[in-house]
């Protein structure tokens, strides 16, 4: 399996954030071609030490890296990936990989 | 579920990470109890824009949010995590939250 992980810092409205994220932004990101699985963090996000300067966690499952490579060429990934600046306002980091049980 | 994410920055000697990890922390973390799954990332981690600052992210599952605390407060959680030090020459960030499927 692989994984694209979306760390989305905290924004400057977390309700208009969580309003535009569950209205829009998951049923565009659903149509992603070759996504298998599609979790959401509950807010909060915390550290050991206290408050993560994070909103939410995306993790999207694919069958392997070319999977996410086809993902991202595609127009609906293109869409969702465009979207992600209409309430993304804190910003937004993308981590892939590849994943193995240990 | 529960998660707790270990992103580890790239270490001054991947090698060395990968040879302690695997042979050392690996074997203590599963000792933690509660674990339900734990997965590892494979070399590379990636970005859109090219490579992370990330050698490895590991991911740790447990039933919900009050299984990690009782995790962080278990001897074999206080060993893992003192372990840490041992190999982490990049440092670790560490997240907690609650997930769900959408």
């Amino acid at each position: 399996m692989a994984k694209l992980l979306v760390l989305y810092k905290t924004p400057t409205d977390s309700a208009a954030f969580d309003a535009y994220y569950w209205e829009k932004h998951i049923p565009l990101a659903k149509k992603i071609p070759g996504l298998r699985k599609y979790e959401v963090s509950r807010a909060p996000i915390v550290t050991p030490a206290g408050p993560a300067p994070l909103h939410l966690v995306a993790t999207l499952h694919f069958d392997d890296l070319k999977a996410i490579e086809a993902a991202f060429a595609s127009l609906e990934g293109q869409a969702a990936g465009a979207d992600v600046a209409n309430f993304a306002t804190g910003g937004a980091d993308m981590l892939i990989f590849e994943d193995q049980a240990v």
